[in-house]
C-alpha cells in the first residue's frame, strides 16, 4: 500500500522535499519497506512545482489536498499562524496524517493541534520545527524519557549566530553584518522575527514543553534579541573568557518553569560557545544522562527536508501497519512558568553615557541604593561625539533589582544615550 | 497492564536501571502511560541488589528469569559474547523483547540476534550499546532515515579520550595516563579493549551497520589503538593546526564501505576536536542532512542507564499499545567492505631512530623508491640514548605503500627502536 503524500507549500523546504522523494523513493521501499507516492503539490504559483520536475501534480487550491480522499498524509510547509491553521486542522479533521516544520503554529496553537490530532486519532509531526534537520524532537520524545530533564538550552536561531559570529571574529557592526547576511540570504528583507527572538523563542516554547510535559507558549517566553549588541560586547566578553550567543533557554525549578531567549554569556569552554555561525545546537540536561548536546545544520533546504521526510517517513511506516499514533501530547503536568523578574543571576550591563563630571558617580549611586552589588566596571573603547561606554558586570542580582537600576540610571538627567546593552551570564 | 522487567546484570549500568525505575515509574505512568515493574534481578551476588533496595527480587539463576512466563521483557547487562549470547537468544526464543547494551554481542552476532528476535516477533534494542547516553540509534533509525548517510564518524571510547586529552594537555606520557585513568575508575586494569580500539570497533561496527544497511561486523573493522601515541606526536598535531583523537570512522564509497579504527589527526576548529575527556561525540552526514553532531556522556551509570530505560520504555509502550516491532533488521543491502590497503590518505609518522649518519638519508631513499611523497620531515624532541624522534607527514599516499615504507625502514640495518607512530589524517 503507497502512502499518498500531498504537499502545501513549495518553497525552500518543500522544494528539498521533492528532490528527496524523487531520489530516494526506491530506497525507501527496499531498506524499510515504506512506499511513499508523492500525489499533489499545492502552492500559489506553479513555476517552484515544475522547476523540482513535478508541475503535472500542481494545484493553487489546498482544498484539492483536503477534500481528496486518496491522499493519506498532508505536509503543511507554507508557515505562519492563519493559513497554515486551517490547513493543519482541516486536513486532521478530514482523516489525515499531518507532518509540519511550523514552529509558530506548535508554539502558539499546539494544544489544539494536538487535540484534533487525538479526537481523529491521527498523527501530528513538527521535529522540523526545531533545529532545521538536527533530531531533538524524537530523542526528547523517544530516547529520553528515562529522564527528568532539567533543562534545555539552544542556540536555535541560524542568523543570529552567523551574525554574532560575524562581529565577534570580525569586529562588523551590526547594522554591516545584518546587510550582509541579507545579502547572502540568511536574513529576510524584515529581519525582526530573527533578531529580536521570536523565532528562538517559539522554538524554545516547543521544546520546553515536550522536555517538561507541561505546555509552554511563545507567550510564556521573555524574549529580547540582538539588537543592541556591539563588537564591543563581544570583546569585553571574550576578555572576561565568555563567548555572546543568542540562547534559548528552558530549566526547570522548584517554583516552575523559567524559560527565555536574550543575549547570553557562555564559558568560552562550554561546548555551545562554538557552535558559531549558521549551525544550531540544543543541550539538554537530564538527572540520569548528564550532559548531551545536539547538533547540526539549522536552515537550509536540504536539512529541514531531511527532518520533513523523517516524519513523513515514520508516520508512513505507521500507517502501513495499522499502527494508531504512538506518542501523543505529552503535556500531563501545569507547571507554572516563574516571571522573569524573579529570577536571579549575573548581568552585564553597557551604557552608553555623556561624557561629563559626576556620572559615574551618580550610575555608583544608583547601584548601590538598589542594592546591585557590581563586579566590575570599566571604560570601553573609544569616546566618541561626547558618549562613553562604560561596562558593569553585576555579582548574583535579582533581575527586578537590575530592571530598577536601569530605569533610575535612564532617568539621570539625560545621561543615557540610547538603550543599554544587557546580557545576562550563564555558568 | 503493567510490564513485568527482569534485568540480568547489577554491575554499574543495571544499578542505574534500578535507580531509574524506582525513582520514576509513576513519573513513567502520568506522562506516558507506560506502567514498569522490575520484577526480578539476576546476578552472580546479591549485594548489589540489596545496595539497591531491591534484594527481594534477587535471583543468582537467569534461568528463573527466562522460565518466568509472567516476565515481558529482560535487560541483558553482563557483557561479553558467551553468556550474555545465551541469555539473549534464550529470552527471545521464549517470547521475551530483550534490551541489552553488549556492543560485543550485537558486533559479533548481530545477524543471529536479529533474526531470532524476528523469528520470534519480538523487539532486540540496543541504544545503550553506542555512545552510553547519547541517543544515537534511535536517531539513525528515525529521525535521519530520509537521507543517504555518507559517513560516521565516533569518538566513541572515553577512556582512551580522556587519555588522549590529558596527554596533550598536561604532557603525560602514556604510562602515567593509563596509570591514572585506572585509578580514576575510567580504565580497566586489563585495559586491551579500550587502548586497542576494539571497544570503538564494536560500535563503529553496529553504528555502519544501521547507517549504511549493510552488515558491518567487528571483524570487518581494521582496527588500532592508542598505545604508540606519545606526547611528542600530540605536540606535532597541535603545531600543524590539528588534534589526535581515536575516530572509529565509516565512510560510504562508490567501491563499499571504509571502516576503521585509529589514532586519526582532524583540524582543530572541527566540531569534534573540541570533545574532550570522558564525553563521547559521533559525527553523522547524510545527503539532505548535512552535517550532525551527537554529543554527550559516554559512559557512567547514569548515562548508560538512561539509553537502556528508553529502550525499555519504548518497547514497553509498543507492548501496551499492541504493537508488533516496528523497525527490525534494516540490513537489506551488500556492500564490500574496502581493505585498507587500497584506500589512499595523509599520513603523520613518527620512528625512533639512532642517531646515526646517514639514517635519514636512507629513510628518504624508501620514501621515494615506494613512491610516497613526502609533504614535511622534522626532528622533534630531545635526543635520548642515541635516539632520534623523526617525524614525517606525506602527502595524500596509498595505504599499501605507507606499508612497504615502514616495512623496510624497519629492516634498515637496525636504525628503527620500536614501533614508529602512525597517524592517520583526515580532513
Amino acid at each position: 500500500m503507497a502512502i499518498r503524500v500531498g504537499l502545501v507549500g513549495t518553497g525552500t523546504v518543500g522544494g528539498g522535499c521533492i528532490d528527496i522523494i524523487l531520489k530516494h523513493a526506491d530506497d525507501f521501499k527496499r531498506h524499510y519497506g515504506i512506499d511513499i507516492e508523492l500525489a499533489r503539490v499545492c502552492s500559489l504559483d506553479s513555476r517552484e512545482a515544475e522547476a523540482h520536475g513535478v508541475g503535472h501534480l500542481f494545484t493553487d487550491n489546498f482544498r484539492d489536498i483536503i477534500d481528496d480522499p486518496a491522499i493519506d498524509l498532508v505536509i503543511e510547509l507554507i508557515g505562519g499562524t492563519t493559513f497554515a491553521r486551517t490547513v493543519v486542522i482541516d486536513a486532521l479533521n478530514a482523516g489525515k496524517n499531518v507532518v509540519t516544520a511550523n514552529k509558530a503554529l506548535m508554539a502558539t496553537y499546539g494544544q489544539e493541534v494536538m487535540e484534533t490530532a487525538e479526537r481523529n486519532g491521527r498523527e501530528i509531526a513538527f521535529e522540523a520545527s526545531v533545529g532545521g534537520g538536527i533530531p531533538i524532537i524524537g530523542p526528547l520524545k523517544h530516547s529520553l524519557i528515562a529522564n527528568e530533564i532539567t533543562s534545555v538550552m539552544g542556540i536555535v536561531n541560524g542568523t543570529t549566530n552567523y551574525m554574532l559570529t560575524r562581529m565577534d571574529e570580525d569586529g562588523m557592526d551590526y547594522d554591516a553584518v545584518l546587510a550582509e547576511a541579507q545579502a547572502k540570504g540568511f536574513a529576510e528583507a524584515n529581519p525582526s522575527a530573527d533578531v529580536d527572538g521570536y523565532d528562538a523563542a517559539a522554538k524554545i516554547a516547543i521544546l520546553a514543553s515536550i522536555a517538561f510535559n507541561s505546555r509552554v507558549t511563545i507567550d510564556d517566553v521573555y524574549t529580547r534579541g540582538i539588537t543592541n549588541i556591539t563588537p564591543i560586547d563581544l570583546e569585553a566578553a571574550r576578555d572576561m573568557g565568555y563567548v555572546v550567543k543568542l540562547l534559548a533557554i528552558a530549566h526547570r525549578t522548584d517554583r516552575g518553569i523559567d524559560v527565555r531567549v536574550h543575549p547570553t554569556m557562555i564559558p568560552a569552554e562550554h561546548q555551545m560557545a562554538k557552535v558559531n555561525g549558521v549551525f544550531n545546537a540544543i543541550y539538554v540536561t537530564g538527572d540520569f544522562v548528564g550532559e548531551t548536546m545536539f547538533f547540526g545544520e539549522g536552515a537550509g533546504a536540504g536539512a529541514a527536508a531531511s527532518a520533513v521526510m523523517g516524519d513523513v517517513l515514520e508516520v508512513a511506516r505507521h500507517m502501513q501497519q495499522g499502527i494508531a499514533p504512538i506518542v501523543g501530547c505529552t503535556c500531563t503536568d501545569e507547571l507554572p512558568i516563574l516571571p522573569i523578574e524573579e529570577l536571579s543571576m549575573k548581568y552585564y550591563i553597557r551604557f552608553s553615557v555623556a561624557d561629563r563630571p559626576g556620572v559615574l558617580a551618580a550610575m555608583a549611586g544608583v547601584f548601590a541604593k538598589r542594592g546591585v552589588s557590581v563586579h566590575s566596571v570599566v571604560q570601553r573603547g573609544q569616546k566618541s561625539g561626547g558618549t562613553v561606554e562604560i561596562v558593569y558586570v553585576t555579582h548574583t542580582a535579582e533581575e527586578r533589582a537590575i530592571r530598577e537600576v536601569i530605569e533610575e540610571i535612564r532617568s539621570l538627567d539625560d545621561v543615557l544615550h540610547g538603550d543599554p546593552s544587557l546580557i545576562r551570564v550563564e555558568e
